[in-house]
Formats: C-alpha cells, sequence, structure tokens
C-alpha cells in the first residue's frame, strides 16, 4: 500500500509546479507585457519568496522629509505576477509624499503609526480628503493624483498596498520640472507663470 | 430539406445572442465594475450601435482654443463592454489640449489635418515628444500625463482611440485649482507658490 | 478668460466619475461575477473610501489563541473592484492560524511585532517555510494550502494584503469537520482514521 | 475547547460565500458584460451546480444528420463566471456539423466514439485539417472557422468544452442566407453568384 | 535644498519605467500568449512610439476596388500591450471590403469621407446594417462577421481602430477559396455547389 | 481579375497568423506568467493542434483504484493559452480521487459510464454533494476541495475539462504527508493527533 500511494503521490507531482503555482522572476531574462519570464521550478529556493529589510525606514531626504522603503518584484521575485506588492512610508514632523499617481494601478494605505492628512481627486476634480490616524486604512484608486501630508507631532508609519507587483509611479512635481520638457511648453498645458516654471527647473533639476 | 435546415437555424439561434455577442449599455439598470448592465437582446437596433455626429468639432472654448467631441459609452451605447471609443479633437491656431491623464486607460492619436507637437511623460521623468503631420500616429501609453499644442498656421483635426468605452480623464489644471483642496495643502505637495495657487484658482474657479 | 476656462473645466467634468475612476459597493443592488454594483457616484462620501479601527485586535479565541480583522469589501464599500484588501491578524503565545487557502488570490504578509514560522505547499508537494520577522514580508501565492505559527514569546503582529476585494478563505479542518459530510466519505478521501475523524467533527461542531 | 473553535468557525465563515467562491446564475436580474449577476448564497442547492440529460443526443435534423446537446450557463445556471461549458455533439452517417466559428471563443473536442474529419482555417488561410478517431482531442483556436464532418461508418460521438459558459456560435450559412441581407449585397461581399445566393437563401429562410 | 529634491528625484526614478509604464516590442525576442517581449527601456525612442504613413491609402487593387493601409504592433512597436490599433480603409467606386472577421477582436469604424454601407451579423443571424455617412461611427463587436461596401459617387475613407494591437482578420473567400481545402469538403460544410467552388477557387488560387 | 484577387489574398495574409490566432507552446523558450512562448508560425503543423491518447485510461494504482490522464498544454502544445485542458479519469471498485484543489481554476465533470459521488465544500464550510451518474455534468468552481469516489459496481468513466491549460492540483494527504514538513507543525495546523499524522507520513513517504 505504501509503494502505491508513493506512485499515486508521484504521478501526481512531478511536472514542474513553479509555472503553474507560481512565477518566481528570472531577472536574466527579458520583460514581457505582464511581468518577468518564470525562473525554473528546481532552481526557486524560499528566500525567493520572503523578503526582509521593512523593518528599517528608507533614505530620508530633508524635504519632503520623508522615506520610501518598497518591495516590489525587483527587490522580491516572488511578487512576480501576483498582482501585489508592498512599501513602507516614514514620514517625520512636516513630511510630504508630494502629488503623484500610480499609472493603472491601485493603492491601499494603513497607518500604524502617527497621523497624516490623505487625499485623491477623481477625473470629475472632486478632491476626497480625509485625516487619517491609527489603525485607518484608505483607498487611492488606479491612476488618479494623491498625495500625503503629515498631520500632528507624532512621525507618522505607512504601508502602502499596490494591486501590481511592480507599480510605476509619476510624481508631478519630477514629471514637469526634471527633464528637458520646454518651459514654454510647460506653461501651455499648465497654466502655470514662466517665473514659477523655471524656480521649479532649478529645484527640480530640470534643462531646457 | 428546407424544412429542416431552417429546424437547424432555429436550434442554433433561438437563445438570445446579445449577451454573448455584445452587450447594448441599458442606461436604465445600475452600473458594475465593467460598465452598464446589458439592453434585453430583443430591444437592440442599429441605432445602438452608430452614433452620428462626428462631421462637426465640439464646443471651442476661447482658450485653449481647442473642441473635444467624445464618442464615449454615453452617447453610443453599443460600445460598451468592447474596450473601444473615440473623440475628435480640434485645435486652432494657438489651441491647446492641457496636461492631463487617462487613469487606467492607453490612447492612440491620429492627425489628418495640420500638425501639432504631443508628447507624455513617462514614470521615470524622460519627455517622449514629437511633432506630428498629417497621417501620423502617436501612443499614449495608460495613466501617464500627456498634452498636445498646436503648430504652425493650419487647424488641426486630431482622432483619439482609447482603450475602454468610458476612459477618464483626469486634467492637471482642474484636479488642482477647480475644487476646494486648501491652497496650502496644493502648495505642499505640488511645490507651488502661494501667488500662482491663489491665481489659477481664480482662473479655474476653485474655493478654500 | 475665467468665465472659459471655468466652461472648459465644466465640458470634461459634467459625466459622472465614478464608474470610470472607482465602483463603491452598493451594498442594496445584486452582486455580480467582478464584485457589487456601484453606487450612484453624486452618494459616494469619502467615508466610503476611508475604514477605521484596525488599531485593535480582532476577536481572539483561547485556541489557536489568534485573532483575524478584515478590512474587506463588506467593510471598506471603497475597495470594490481594486483587487486589493487587507486584514490584521494578531498572534498571543502559542497562536495559530490553521492551514487554509484562498481560492483564486494571493496574499502578502508582512510581520511588524514579534515573529512566527509561515508557509505554504506548492501543488507538488514542496513546503516553503521560514521563520519571519519584523520587517520581513512572505508571499503566498493563490488557492495554495498555508499557515502561520507563533514562534518566540513576544506576541506576533502581521498584516494581510490579498489580491481581491473579497478574498474567500478555505479553512481545511472546518471544511472538513464542520459540515455534514459524511465519515466514511470523509475517510475516503482524507485517508484519515475514523476515530481521528469523529474526534474532530465533536471538536468543529459537525454532523453526520 | 468545543466552544471556542466552532466560535472560530463561525467568525470565518458568516459572510456569505457564494461571490467569492462561484456566483450561480441569477435568471431573473439582468445580464451584465460578463454574465449573470448572482444568486444569492442562501438560495444555491446542489441542483445549481449539476446538469443530467446528456446521456442523450440532441434533437437530429436529417441533414446535416447531426445533433447538438449544449450545456451553457442557460442549461447550468452554475457554470456562471467559470469560463467553462460542454456540449455533445451526435453525427450519424453523412452527419456534418457546418462551418463555424464561436465569437472570441476557444474549443476543445474529444471524440469518444466514431472517427470525423475535423479542421480549421487560421487568420493567413491555412487549414489544419486531420481525421479524429476515439480518444483524439483536437483544438479549435478562438473566432476561427471550423468545422466537424462524419469520416467511416460507425456513428461519431464527440464532446465539446468551450472557454466561456456561453459561447455563442456563428454558422456562416445561416448567417449568410437566414436571414434578410439583400442578395446583392451578399454577392458582393462573398463574390457568390447571384443563382447560389438565391439558392441557399429558399434553403435556409432568408428573405431579401 | 536642490540638492535634496534632486535626491528625491532620483530616488523615485531610478528603475527602469519602460517595463512598468508600457512595453515597446522587440521583434528580435520572442512572442508571447500576449504580445511581444519588451525592449530595453534604455533603448526606446519616441520613434518607436510614432509611426507616419497614414496620410497615403495602402495599395489599390481592381477590386474589390479598396486599400487598406493598417497600423500594427508590427509597423508600431509602441502599440505592444496597449490593446489598440488602427487602419486606414479607402473604396473607391464599386469598393468591398469582403466578409470577414476579426478573431477576438472588436472594431470601431470612423467615417471621415463619401458614405458605405456597413453591417455585422449576430450569432443568432440577424443583420446590423446601415448606410454610413461622414462623421458617423458603427461597432463591429469581437469575432462577428462584418463587411463594408462603398455607396454614393464620393470615394470613401474610413478609420478602423481595434481592441487589440494586432487584430487577424480572416476573409471568407479566402479562407475557402485561398488554400488546399478539398472542393468536396467546402460543399458539404457551406451546402456550396461543386461548381461555385470550383470557379472561386481558380479566383482566390486555392487547389485540391 | 485573378491576379488581383490573389494579391487581395496575399495582403491580407502575409504577416505571420500564429501569435494572433494561436500561440502554440515552444517548449524550448522560457515560461512566462501565461505560459509558454509561442512556437515560430512557420513550423506549427496539426500534430501540435491533436492529441491521440485518451481512449485507454492512465496508470492504474491498486488504492484508490483510480487512473488520471491528463492532456494539459505539456502534452498538447496547441493548448498553450486557450484557457482549456483535459482530463480522463477511471474509476474501478472502490476508486477514490481524494481531496484536492487545483489552485485558482474551475472544472467541469462529465459521467459518461458509471456513477460515483461527487462534491466540494465552499469557503462557508457547505458540502455540496451529489451521485452523479451517465450524462450528469457538475461544477467545481475554482480553488474549492473537492472529491468523487466510486459508487454502484460499474467502472466509472469521468472527463474533466479545466479552465487553464496547465492546472495545478493540490492533493491534500501529499500536500501534507509526502514532504518535509515537520509533524509538530502539522499537528497544529491541522488539529490531527500525532500518531494520525505519523501513520499518514509513512504511507505517503513524508519526513521530518
Amino acid at each position: 500500500m505504501l509503494h502505491i500511494l508513493l506512485l499515486f503521490s508521484f504521478l501526481l507531482s512531478t511536472s514542474p509546479a513553479a509555472a503553474k503555482d507560481f512565477c518566481v522572476a528570472d531577472f536574466k531574462a527579458t520583460q514581457g507585457l505582464a511581468g518577468y519570464q518564470c525562473k525554473v521550478p528546481e532552481e526557486v529556493v524560499v528566500d525567493d519568496l520572503v523578503y526582509s529589510g521593512l523593518n528599517v525606514a528608507g533614505n530620508f531626504s530633508d524635504i519632503p522629509k520623508s522615506a520610501i522603503n518598497t518591495v516590489f518584484v525587483d527587490q522580491l521575485p516572488g511578487l512576480n505576477g501576483l498582482g501585489l506588492s508592498m512599501a513602507r512610508l516614514d514620514l517625520s514632523l512636516g513630511g510630504v509624499i508630494p502629488l503623484h499617481s500610480h499609472p493603472g494601478r491601485s493603492e491601499v494605505l494603513l497607518v500604524t503609526q502617527g497621523s497624516i492628512i490623505a487625499g485623491f481627486i477623481s477625473s470629475n476634480n472632486i478632491a476626497y480628503m480625509k485625516t487619517l490616524k491609527k489603525g485607518d486604512i484608505m483607498v487611492f484608486p488606479k491612476g488618479l493624483l494623491h498625495f500625503q501630508v503629515k498631520s500632528g507631532p507624532v512621525p507618522a508609519l505607512l504601508w502602502s498596498s499596490f494591486s501590481s507587483s511592480n507599480p510605476g509611479q509619476q510624481v508631478l512635481s519630477n514629471a514637469l520640472f526634471s527633464n528637458n520638457l520646454p518651459s514654454e511648453l510647460i506653461e501651455k498645458v499648465t497654466f502655470l507663470d514662466e517665473l514659477e516654471v523655471e524656480k521649479l527647473k532649478v529645484l527640480f533639476g530640470g534643462s531646457g
């Protein structure tokens, strides 16, 4: 009977499981529309499926006094294809996560320490905004501009979950002022003044 | 034999086809995640599947001297669920389609008259920009900020195709300055000056 | 010019945005394959998009000394259609989240306090298992059996993110022993002894 | 301990499961893009999930001497949303399943008795065709024209599985000759002779 | 402050954006189920995202006096994965786009010059047909047989948008008469006469 | 005219069709999230699309006296991307298909000979169970635990269709007892006795 059940087990499990159950990113292969190709199942180890390091904040910059520590597919190859990823956000006093969007991805934000003002703007220009405190979660529907701003004295600790293993982020200020878009063009499509555009280009390293 | 083939035809075609082949929007029913519920197949007529009116421009406003005539699912119920819709854009001299994005939707733009400068910004802040002339088409990947600006003297006629029957559009200026977002908050998350924010709030009808 | 830009804003924003940008669950309407129908956009308020209450643990049961506090679409209607939801898990000394799966959904688990042994079993019967400590995250690919067991003396605090606004969970013990499946049948399909089956049926409230 | 585990079971299972696990078609509600709305979970019975009747052939018509017995969502409400359905095909001597396609759906065909010639035509006009005997299966990729013709003396018994709970079928002869498409138009778009068109219109009940 | 914001910009933008934002087709790599693999982001240039050449008609053939100029992913690699593509159709007097379908893809057709009779046939054999004039658009749901025929004296200019970056097209006449399908088989599955089949095989280059 | 129509045919069919119409698995290339990469269209032959061999049962094991003969993408490369596959199940007297699930995939089961008791358990712990006889079909929604047990004296012949070209299967007994999961851990997460766990580990070849 032992022999037979082992056989039974064998029959059902000989074909590799990775491509069926999960698809750990093979960073050496090409990327496709939906993510990376799959690592050969036999080479998958548990450390492909676990990431350590969210116990510390990301790199702080003085302004906007925030730090972001992301765990996307490039950090955790086991996320490939799961439609999930995470980030840790730390906001100290005066901290700001500037206006940005994740093209085509949604986000759920959890506050585990401190409080913030968070909000997004819908495509009919309504601002949905609320002060979030410890234990609150808020949704940011896909592709809409949103922001988080520190409120109160206690440093804030936030956890973002994304509906993609590799969500892009488009930060408005950087999109406009960190590249070589001609100033005149920026003014035309944003209605901003020339002086303002020039000032922010200096601040964000843009040229042109 | 006639009798039999009619029978054959009957057997294969008695069940309603609409829910299988297409799903014309029933505007009286609730909307779901993917669009409207389906009109009863027997009530579908050819005019649910055709829209007339793109021979004329949309409503012009002096600034930015552009007009948009959209054919989304609310105008053409047969688009429901097809993952497609269209818009006609007319740009007269000095015309501008201000910086905007379609959350989660892609766009292909065709120029059939005149020329424009069109561009989008990727999430790593690269501006992809080109002068488009008659017969050119350009892609705008989902959710990224993009713009179109008239170039040259001839009025431009453009046709947008979207990968959704109901693409939203988030116009940056309106998202920031047409609602009640507090000015101080806008300044923090955009790095704009107070004066600039106040000026644009007046222009776009914002309060707070 | 003010008049004109307001008009421009008006033209772009008159059609309701909710069904395009997001789809807050209308609990009074029927459910479809992909979730709830959408609340009328004009009735959406910010509290449909925010949930408060994850600052406290769920209800503890002595055994397995764990508490689960879920925020699925039924608790937070704004999650509808976003492909995301969350849960807070608290494990005190000896705490266990018994073997279970989420049919068709993936999970990412974050540890913010204490440590646990977590693992899942692939469909070719390999167990991927690791001790997770503060700041670690682990993936649980869709539909595979997995578990979490408290390790170490400090109570553990865990946060699950799911790739669905309404992930089901199938707990093995309850699936087998909390209903009226005939004992003889359970024995045949699980190879468990009659005595074991009867004992667990008493424990989990099963009949038959 | 009994009390506690029952509680545990209770906590995990109180919310209705149907909309998470499956979505039995509610024929009284409207249809959406992806199928029917879901029956209230408490009203689902096992007979919503089982269909009896494929032990017999469908209705035979003399020509093309074939019978089709379909089990789509309208016959088996539990198929709703599963992306699967089936049909039984019986071909007696001279039996033919005429040229048809399933718009947007794929098919796998299994022969359990007799033999047939089956084939499909790719969009670059290559015909993939083979004689299938007992125990063979063949794929028919989505939306391509295909056919089955009886070969050999033994009646054939075939089983089709479709990648949809409600696959449409477009039978070429009926699409052209069973409605009121003007004959002149048919001739133009098919290059058929007027006489041929008129003859087939009589056969298939078309007018115009 | 400059230093810091540049740093901020840097942190958010160092990882390549292409695989997140868009996936320009790498024609040298293999094709997958959903399209081509992605070109390395650093090598993407604006000309991968723009196509020039729709200002002229495609190649005319005397019969059916029509010309098709397609811009699919093979012509415009930036379309890869966007779920969109386009074609220009020119119909001179007597022009015909013969009966065809796009397996699994939908189409929206815009008329910008002249007029045509366009139509499709549903899977329950209803013909939806209308004369379209300048400014009209009509939908052709996925996988259904459809056609366009020139009406009136003015040459027609049409623009098709497809819900795929690489829509196949199955032209009925070519599918039946341009390959080596045995004539007897064609007759059986289409009910056409032998003479008609032989005549059309000569016309369309079929053998067998 | 011949020349011209051949040209017409040529224009519409020169680009390779495989990547558009179907994607036969290239076993030599890497696997992605959605399956294998596509074989070069010119190398596709009809035998890539047909599989012979379901006329015989799979390998029998004495216990549970059942045999499974699967046709997944690894056996039939043409299934790649179609979202369909099949299996033949033979159950002799006393045959059992033990409790298992297909992570993220649904199944439809057809009985063509004999009778069985089949059932699945929903995530709110309801068992849906029925005796199936010849001509019955039953659905097993994605990811839920289910089983089939022979009833009556006649050997049973069953046909499973799956909503994937490569469905995994997680057999409960093998998942728990065929690997190196520590016994103590198994006991904790399943509430089984130590003796039972040890006995089944011997039976199924587990260690630890």
